[in-house]
């Protein structure tokens, strides 16, 4: 698929699932004037890859991405989130995020975060290699995964305990996604090895 | 000027200073075919805003973009950050960030970066907001200055006390560069903050 209908489409499942119009953000993305815009829509309208909606795929234009999801905290970011996220964004088309909540990244960090679940989702959002970043739902991470529906779901190095979890609540809901463990490249850069440096009170960041 | 237009004109800007051919590039992030990328550069050639070289920009087409100049250490990235570096971009057409040197940042802030400057820059420039990130030049910054050649330089609201020492130094490179005093609409997301809450031993990230 050309780079200009991989925009799109994924402009699309993007938008869809923050309830956006995708309209204007495909146009400014893909820097493209009307006719040409709509000439392209035509053509995956009649490649049964978006519905006559004009705005919303059709679930072969949904399954020819591969969605890949990721998770953690970020309370702050530093250079191994970069390199886990680059790696997460290289098993797919569509990187989401789920960041935790403040209720559950207390439970998994024991500490409050400094950085609300907005402002956390917000700086996630930043970076250039993340498609669209979402705040977890409390009690039940498998309600956001159904919503997002990725072929792929990264772990980070640090996060290898979890698979079996995952694993299992993946078939619970019915959906078919790969479990892929990402190695860190840099593992100096790891929150353990900040927290060594400035001390254990910065535990969690 | 149109977005494609403005695109094209960044895009030749950041590679001249990265020392890169931005043909490809612009063709990947205009998405354009070859023809419509033609046609578009000879446009701009015609318009003095485009070397004969086609890749290249002429004076006026330099003068065209207002380049907006920020610096910092970014040992890790806060909502704070995010929050001034936006400010920063508004007021211009492409935001270029200066990472300090390791030997710099010791200067500022009385302790080794956690990271090196080489993966500070890898920070600094995974953000979307963020144009083109160098590495600063040791003991003078006018020559970093002088080499970016910004309209504005942006200081955060807690880099103030720069101010006198930065428009003396553009008066002896002789550049007309207005100095812009941002103002954090996150006081509670800096570092100094951070600081307080994750004990005295972090100051500097």
């Amino acid at each position: 698929m050309k780079l200009i209908e991989k925009t799109i489409l994924s402009t699309m499942y993007v938008c869809e699932i923050n309830e956006k119009n995708p309209t204007d953000i495909i146009k400014k993305k893909c820097m493209l004037p009307d006719n040409q815009f709509n000439d392209k829509i035509k053509e995956l309208i009649e490649k049964n890859m978006v519905n006559e909606d004009r705005i919303t795929l059709t679930e072969m234009g949904r399954d020819s991405l591969r969605i890949v999801l990721a998770g953690g905290v970020f309370d702050i970011i530093h250079p191994g989130h970069i390199h886990t996220l680059n790696a997460a964004k290289l098993l797919g088309d569509v990187l989401v995020v789920v960041v935790a909540t403040d209720n559950t990244a207390v439970k998994m960090k024991k500490r409050t975060p400094i950085h609300s679940q907005e402002q956390r989702q917000e700086l996630v959002n930043s970076l250039e290699v993340v498609d669209l970043c979402l705040i977890g739902q409390e009690n039940d991470i498998f309600k956001t995964v159904n919503h997002v529906k990725p072929q792929i779901i990264a772990l980070g190095y640090d996060q290898i305990h979890q698979e079996r979890y995952i694993t299992e609540g993946c078939k619970k809901i019915k959906l078919n996604a790969k479990v892929a463990r990402l190695q860190s490249p840099m593992p100096e850069s790891s929150s353990s090895k900040i927290e060594k440096e400035y001390g254990e009170s910065i535990h969690g960041i």
